[in-house]
């Protein structure tokens, strides 16, 4: 599903049959004016996708931004307006608003956990865990949030977890098999838990190295020992954790699943007036 | 689209062009066996969607759960096993867990709301401030949760708003046009925002009145007022109110974006054992 | 299906892989105009629809409407003209044609059912018999006959008939769980056969009541007893009844589901210059 | 699109989010029993796709022809009956009873038609003026009913009429250019309106000839004229004509738009029990 | 699958969850040229369709050709060149050529099977034998090269092959059997291995007869035998004889599987200058 | 779209509005048996495929392979059997043919490939040079031919060529860039043209380096440069080149664009017995 049939359902879902109430109470040729407020501070990310909302329902709607996405904005601003047939303006409203509300808050969070490390050399970083079909967006929201991207699915990424190593019989084993048998192209990642799977791993080869519920300090005897040999990735609950106690291990980079996983709506709302 | 199809492109989102680590590391006759383990309590949802990933992905795959949809669970809890093939278990589990994490956080904030107002005669409803591509999933959750559903989507209900009201010219005149006009199967909601909107709105025969934003003696003030000549809605950052206090205003309803649109995922994990 | 897909579909199912006939008699730079000429009297719908097929085939072809759906048209009218590449107009022809020659048929058999019974305070109705995939479309034909509409689907009303009767235990028993477990925002509506199931309706506060297959006389019997705290539905074969008999009985609806399935294509024809 | 997605399409549109009525009155294990009753005398079509509604909405449902399509059925007859979990047979009634009652009304009009003509060399035959999406179930309910398909659609016959003939000069060069440019596969039809056209359609090798509004004598003379060279069809309102007369003058074919574009639907109810 | 469809697949394929190469190196608002430079001599497909691949992609691209479909072009030909954002048109560039190199692959050799039979009154014909999805496509490639179009799909012609005779009985029983079922408006052809075979497919009226697999010599007495009373199709390997010869023996159609399931990827390529 | 789609767009295609011939000359009560016989040795791919063609027809169709994907055939070799229905295999037939031949051409020049490098460490690579909507199956069928797969789509990879490097400024700016941007799970290859473009890419610590178009000498001498410290891959019309002579020159990977731009189907045909 690409962006365009995202939206295309998300409007289907929302106005199912038509927006009776509407186009019983409005005139047709009535217009309307519009203007979204940040109803709170944050970092705004959605809004090339709003207006594909209100141009998908009507593509005479006009919809200007002010800020683009990856910006900071203030309690108070007006992130954007929109000029148009009332009955499409107040048709698309919810659509567009519960898109740009989710993806705003997304970049919101994932810019305080980089503001938490700034300094460190690490890199925050996203997760699978994902709305279901708003994959892609929600990747975009943590990179206009100044995070990092990890793999987008399945297929471009190889990460080697416990089950993978059980199957093939050992982490070199496990290895060996996929860089035998995967595409040249995708870097091996193996998943960790303690020292002497990491120092398998690093011999095996491994490009990236998950280092999975460490303690910091258990991570910064890892840093010491790859010292660069690979990358190597914090995992486990990193939305519960003190992030700058974890960057300060050394490592590279910080995946959170709650990035995505639980996610404030930012709060934003479209004013109106009619014509 | 419909459960199926939800269930379709979520899995193509996540697995891409193949799970490429899980192709290239375990043998294709290799089986699983998986337990899915309760991190956390709360209230279970989303079991009937889980089972119908797996058997997506591989008709074969068994899945049994041990609890039902709206179930209570508790921390340490198992709420389901899954059997099959290696592969297909592996590449299902992402897909499976983002749902079922995400429903049964919504059940279990919904559970948490209507338990604040118990003894009370209101109702806790959602709104349209859904996840989307998620909606009828959401409101699913929602019911299990223990709450009611609001509308569906602009089509199957009448909610006649502050820019309906100044198209049509005044209440009375909305909803004379909304009746007229949209099919007599469906009732109509009026939002005011004063005592004033309010006797208006039940003169002009309104089914049900959203109370929005207004203050708690403001609703008691509404609820003596009407006196159950039409149901009333509280409406306005209920996630953010004492709720019980706002049940006992009188209202009928009392409707919380929050439910669907700020979740908090519940901790469930996929423990594996190969066979 | 949306209007667009439904526009596309119906253009594939036409056009095959090609208009052979066309494609190789007409050279691709020749211009035609066509007229729209009515055949026969009656109420114009479609117009729109005709022209997006148009649209869909050749964006570059110029549809003119000179009446607009609803409009009272008489036989030899020009209801419209297209321009344009003689092969995009030659083979959008006929699916245009089959969509407004039905839905122009619909819109004029219930005019007629209108005009029956001027004077009455009952409304015509459609119901859920419309040709499958053509729903929306039908039930604006209807709209634009005069009519209104009922239900557009089983999600957008709540109608209790003899089988629901019949699994809740009793007519107060279905109205109570429809209650407690449907939206609030739906209103419920009972099917009745007979005075006793209409009393008890009544009691347990249906929103509305239909009368099935009821006598003119127990009709009227019906909407004495109810005075006005229901709404009374007429239903059952009314589209071979006497329509003005039945609205003199008081009742507030009457439903027809010939209005949809069994449908007379009004006579419309189009006649082309190439230039 | 295919008849799978047909009756997907179908079901979507009739049921929306859900059937409400039935999911809030009707215990999920409760069984039904239902019989379909032919209400008039007519011709059978559709128990296949109305066994497949049913299918699609429930697998585990049982539907059981008595007759099968095409087979001629008298007034009480039981045409079918069906077992199953009653919120699925509910749920797919109305979509089933709409799909059979429409082709069984074609089929029974072609029958008669059939009939009308029964003992001359004449075949009925349908044409493109069918309900968008429903072609092929149209064209197989002709077949039901006894009568012959034209074509399907633009791509598999060539129909010259009178535009394609004005484009390319004369009846002599548009057959000319289409027996160069289309496949060796297709026959060429020519639509012609009186003897002059006739004759240099027959010279031009057309392998059938379309008379296009012309009276009975005329059409007469013209089977004469032709004498075995070519088929003849008849065409032009032959839905309001005299059928025996027209076949008597030696045509080959008379096609019918009115088969399939004013369709009366024929009367089939759904008997239920609940068990 | 119609074209545009088929573009997007082509598309969505290609670039999967986006091109990061060119997103990470590329600055948003640069703009490129790039002329598309024949390889190697050939017969020119495909400009229309790699024209729509990268409007696709990014509407504000501008493609222009400069030799149209079916033209011949030596080596060292700017077929087309096309000017726009240079992410875009690097994005579509892979997916263009995929396609216009594969179709003027086609039309090349196809042009070079008309050539060999110059003269001749016999034509080549493409075959079923086509690449899944791009049938459509590839006959117009054929048709670019100077070929005829057999029959698109099993819809749009009748072949009845020895199957199809050893089920019905006899070849008489099989033409009759399709003449009296299927549309009149289809020709009947008959593959025939044998003279035995081509006089009772003679007899029974067959449009069009299939020798396949015979000897040039067997040809020519078939040909001499049918004398026009029917056409005749050369066919079996047809893409390893010598195509001269084959005419010669006065067969009307040559069909030729390897046109279209062995095909040579003509050289295009594109070369870009950034500005 | 996936495999199902692909199967289910490939059918509608071949298939129309229905196999014609078939309908009206087969009892649909016949059963068949057909053999797949190998007209000439190769390597099989496609059987799974084929089997989910005549599933996807008729799932009461039975099909048995005798010999796996990837496996050595003879000709003669009778490599699957198919067993049900007649008019299923026959409609299914030419589908199932289409995809077996062309995957199983694919294999057999890869195997071909593979062959002539037997003993060096290099191995055979495909491109992006695939038939659109075939890639992963065209993909799957170089593996089974002994091959390697190279990017699968333009996420999952990163190859920076000439504009690539162009626009950033320079290999080091546009490999940091990527770096910088990119997913830290992605390899970044660069393409060079000459030494001292090997040198800077080594330097920017590119993972694969591709040599494009350089002579075996040049080769030479780059695999003597980077030893080991990154992969090297052979590009650039290597359909031509003698393979033995480029493996030898110390590379890691050829990747050959004609392993699927110019495929010559292996011929299969399919035996049928009428039961």
């Amino acid at each position: 599903m690409n962006i365009k049939e995202f939206i295309k359902t998300a409007l289907e879902e929302d106005v199912g049959t038509g927006d009776i109430t509407t186009l019983t109470t409005i005139p047709a040729d009535r217009e309307a004016h519009g203007k979204f407020l940040a109803k709170e501070s944050g970092v705004l990310c959605g809004t090339d996708i709003a207006k594909q909302v209100f141009e998908t329902v009507d593509p005479s709607v006009v919809f200007t931004a002010f800020f683009k996405d990856g910006d900071k904005i203030n309690k108070g601003d007006i992130i954007a307006e929109v000029h148009g047939r009332a009955q499409s303006v107040l048709t698309a409203e919810r659509t567009a608003l519960n898109i740009m509300q989710r993806l705003s808050g997304i970049a919101k969070r994932t810019h305080e956990a980089c503001e938490a490390i700034k300094g460190t050399k690490a890199v925050i970083a996203d997760t699978r865990k994902t709305t279901p079909c708003m994959r892609v967006l929600e990747k975009y929201a943590v990179r206009c949030g100044g995070g990092s991207n990890h793999r987008f699915n399945l297929a471009d990424g190889i990460l080697i977890k416990d089950n993978h190593i059980a199957a093939a019989g050992s982490i070199t084993a496990a290895v060996e098999s996929a860089r035998r048998n995967a595409p040249h192209t995708l870097k091996i990642e193996v998943e960790v838990e303690d020292m002497d799977m990491l120092r398998e791993a690093l011999e095996a080869k491994a490009d990236i190295i998950m280092l999975d519920n460490m303690s910091n300090e258990e991570m910064k005897k890892a840093c010491e020992y790859v010292n660069g040999r690979a990358l190597l990735e914090a995992s486990g609950n990193m939305g519960e954790k003190d992030l700058l106690e974890v960057a300060k291990t050394g490592v590279d980079i910080i995946s959170i699943g709650a990035l995505t996983h639980t996610v404030k709506a930012m709060d934003i709302s479209l004013k109106f007036k009619l014509k």
